[in-house]
């Protein structure tokens, strides 16, 4: 475990300088948040849980030749990842329209997307994460051009990727979020996390929620929701 | 005068049938609304103005090679204009930081952009016309790939020419809306209006603002901006 105070606290994890300044521990937290942090909550097992899916899929898209941040699995909740400087401009690929897009847009929860959407939010709690489009990202300085052509790419890639991946697990991916950083070299590697935390998963056959959805609505069984998803992503099928 | 019933009242402007399926008569009001409707006005002139000025404007834009709805003045308040199908997309061209970009964002209201940003927007009243993108506009089916090219093409297109002829007559062009419309043919043409409700003009010495924020914030003097907008419009330089 780590004993030193961590370099960055967020919501639902930690992140721990190492004396290699180009490694990272990332320890994931039980803390559960939504609604920029106007809900809190916490459950038992949740850390290790994203911990795992993560740690999972992340060497699988390395293999499909998406260029991550993850290194190892350290323990239950930790895990060594590459020093990125975060892109600060968050990726949003939808299937299914849900959520926030449904709300803002009056499209039924559920309508299937006629083909993938890709938002763009500037990563800023402090305004709530507000929608921008890549004008506004190069606009400001927060990506160039070359960056956000090969972030859009890379989503994209890990769209194909998991898609048919939860699909063969009887799961619908939704819509995910993706953060991307900048390797020393200039290089766009996929950061952060994969998790119900991050992810929309609906059951194929029943449509139950698979994901925090189950905590922003208080639905319940978020637990066992996650318990779940980490049994579907690890099941060989 | 027109005393058939319009076919369609918005907040700003009234669109009538003609004998001809092909035109319709627009006939500008004196009514002012800002927030989607929330706060309402009005001034004696109001319409008369942004009637001139659009039939002003529309005019040197299609001689710049723009093509545009825009047919001839009809009277102080009406202009006669090519009958189009409207793009349920909203098209804000932003040369500095102001209104709900600088809110939204975090950015200074009169920060230049190091290189305009185009934003689109759900054209829906009852969403409160809300931010998209062209993914999105693409998805939800709102507009073909060909036709966003092209109405992106046009929105800078009309900024390219306006920015200087603004400039030259001591205008800064912060902002402004766009709206496109579809000929019968399939051709995207330039419709609506273009008036100090739907552009941000700042005085170039003094910085004094010379459009509809005067209403939006309890400035006072809006006959007057927007009278002063019209002299500067039609002023050869
Ligand atoms: N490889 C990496 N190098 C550096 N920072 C990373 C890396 N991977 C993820 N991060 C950052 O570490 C933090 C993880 O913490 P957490 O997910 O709890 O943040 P958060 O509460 O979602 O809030 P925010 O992401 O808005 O700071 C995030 O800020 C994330 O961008
Ligand atoms: N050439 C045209 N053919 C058909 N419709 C047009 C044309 N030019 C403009 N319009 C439409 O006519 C209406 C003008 O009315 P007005 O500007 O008052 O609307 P509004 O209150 O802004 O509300 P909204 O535009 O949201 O309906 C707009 O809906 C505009 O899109
Ligand atoms: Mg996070
Ligand atoms: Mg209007």
């Amino acid at each position: 475990m780590n004993s030193s105070a961590p370099l960055y606290e967020g919501k639902a994890k930690k992140v721990f300088a190492t004396e290699n300044p180009a490694e990272y521990i990332v320890q994931y937290k039980d803390d559960a948040t939504a609604f920029n942090a106007q809900k809190r909550g916490e459950w038992a097992g949740k850390g290790a849980t994203n911990n795992a899916i993560t740690a999972h899929l992340f060497p699988l898209l390395e293999a499909a030749g998406i260029p991550t941040h993850f290194i190892e699995q350290l323990s239950d909740t930790e895990q060594r990842v590459k020093a990125v400087t975060i892109v600060p401009v968050e990726v949003i690929v939808r299937n299914i329209a849900a959520g926030s897009f449904s709300k803002r847009l009056g499209v039924e929860e559920g309508e299937k997307l006629s083909r993938p959407v890709v938002e763009y939010c500037y990563k800023s709690d402090a305004l709530g994460d507000p929608l921008i489009n890549t004008d506004t990202a190069l606009a400001l300085g927060w990506a160039s051009e070359e960056d956000l052509t090969r972030i859009r790419e890379l989503a994209l890639k890990v769209r194909d990727f998991l898609v048919p991946y939860f699909e063969k697990r009887g799961v619908t991916l939704v819509d995910f979020k993706l953060e991307f950083g900048k390797l020393p070299g200039g290089e766009i590697v996929l950061a952060d996390e994969i998790s119900p935390d991050t992810c929309r998963f609906w059951d194929a056959q029943t449509g139950e929620k698979l994901d925090k959805d189950r905590f922003r609505r208080d639905l319940g069984g978020e637990a066992e929701a996650y318990a779940e998803m980490l049994r579907r992503v690890t099941s060989e099928v």
